[in-house]
C-alpha cells in the first residue's frame, strides 16, 4: 500500500490531502518505530497511503504538521494529527473496531502495554550492538544486557510486539526459548512479512545509516 | 491515605495482602512519576493504600512483585500488578469509570496521551539542571533546552500532566505564559496540592538525593 515510494525530503511538493476513508503514515521504510504502526494497519487492513521521510533532511510542510517531525505520523481526513507508536497503535485500534489487536479486560490492556514499553527499552540495543561491533569495540557486556532484559520481558506475557525486529538477533535469544520460539512463528506471519525487508536489506540500510548517509530508498 | 508512612528497604517485613476493594501503589513520596498515579487517584477518590519503597535498597518481596523494581507500581486485591505511570493512570481510568480523566473520543484521548508523552521528555531536566547548578556548571544551554520543550508543548492542548514538577521553574515559564498561567491554576487546585510538597522540602530531598544519600523519609 505505497509503503514503496521513495521519500520525500526539504524541498519535495507536499502530498495531496489526506482521501476520505483513507489515513496516511508519514513513515520511514526501515524505522521500527514506524513499522509498529505498519504492522497494526495491516494487521487490521485499514485503508491507508504511506509517505515516507527523509529523516536527514525533512521538508517544511511535514514539520508544519508535526513540529516535533517524529515518524510515525498519522495524518486524517480531517487534519487531525497523531504521533509517539504507541498511541498510533492504540488510536488505530480504537477508531478501528473490526479485529480489535488490544484485549478488552483493562488488566490484560495493561499487560501488553507493559509489554510494549519493555521492548522500547531494549531497541536502543539493536543499534548500539552492531554499531559497536562496526567500530571494533568489545559488546559483550552489551549483548550481556540484552540478554538480560529480553529475560525480563520473556517473563512477561507475549501476544504483541515487533517480532521482525529481533530477527538478526537470534543468537541472543539461545537464552530465551519460548521468546525465541515466538519470534521464529511471528516472522512466518503474513502481516509481520508484509512489513519486513531481508536480513540483507536491512544490512545495507544500516550501514549507510552508520556511516552517516542513511539510503532511505534502498531497494526501490 | 497512608502517603506518608516512611519507605520500606531490603530487610523489611512484607506488608500484608491488599484489602478487598482497595487498590495499592508503591511509590516514592518525591517521585514525579509515582505523583501521576497519586493524581489519578485523588482525582478519581479511588479507595487505596500507598507503601512508600527506598528505591536505593528494595526489599525482595517488592522485587518478587515486580523484577524490574520500578515505582509506581500498582496491586490489586487479586495480585495483579500494573507499572510505567502512563499504563497505570490508564488502568485506573479504565477499572474506575467515576469522574473520566481521559476524554472518550479516540483523538482527544490521543492528544492528552501525546502530552503527557511531550512532558515526560522534559522532566529529565528538572534534574539535568539543578544538579549543574550545584556543581557551578553553566546551564543556559540547558534552561533553552527547556525552554523550547515547554514551547513545543504549550502548541498543545493543555489537559493533563503534572503541573506541580513546573512550580520550581516558573523563570522557565516567561516564554510561555498560557503554560505559566495553567501552571498557576493547577497549583491551586486541591488534587495536586494533596500530592505536593513544599519547595523547601522538595529542595532539602533533592540536595539529599544528588549527594547519593536520599532522605526518602525527609519531613515524617
Amino acid at each position: 500500500m505505497a509503503a514503496s515510494q521513495k521519500c520525500l525530503g526539504k524541498g519535495s511538493p507536499a502530498p495531496g490531502p489526506v482521501p476520505k476513508d483513507h489515513i496516511r503514515l508519514y513513515s520511514m521504510r526501515f524505522c521500527p518505530f514506524a513499522q509498529r504502526t505498519r504492522l497494526v494497519l495491516n494487521a487490521k487492513g485499514i485503508t491507508h497511503d504511506i509517505v515516507n521521510i527523509n529523516l536527514k533532511n525533512k521538508p517544511d510542510w511535514f514539520l508544519e504538521k508535526n513540529p516535533l517531525g517524529l515518524v510515525p505520523t498519522l495524518e486524517t481526513p480531517s487534519g487531525h494529527v497523531i504521533y509517539e507508536s504507541p498511541i498510533t497503535c492504540e488510536y488505530l485500534d480504537e477508531v478501528y473496531p473490526e479485529k480489535k489487536l488490544l484485549p478488552s479486560d483493562p488488566f490484560e490492556r495493561a499487560q501488553q502495554k507493559m509489554l510494549l514499553e519493555h521492548f522500547s527499552k531494549v531497541t536502543p540495543y539493536f543499534y548500539k550492538i552492531p554499531v559497536g561491533k562496526t567500530k571494533g569495540e568489545d559488546v559483550s557486556a552489551l549483548e550481556a544486557e540484552l540478554k538480560e532484559k529480553l529475560a525480563q520481558g520473556h517473563m512477561m506475557r507475549l501476544r504483541c510486539g515487533s517480532p521482525d525486529r529481533l530477527s538478526p538477533w537470534t543468537n541472543c535469544l539461545d537464552d530465551t526459548p519460548r521468546l525465541k520460539k515466538w519470534t521464529e512463528h511471528m516472522l512466518e506471519d503474513p502481516t509481520v512479512k508484509a512489513t519486513m525487508f531481508s536480513t540483507d536489506t536491512y544490512k545495507v540500510f544500516y550501514k549507510s545509516y552508520k556511516e552517516g548517509n542513511p539510503d532511505y530508498d534502498y531497494g526501490l
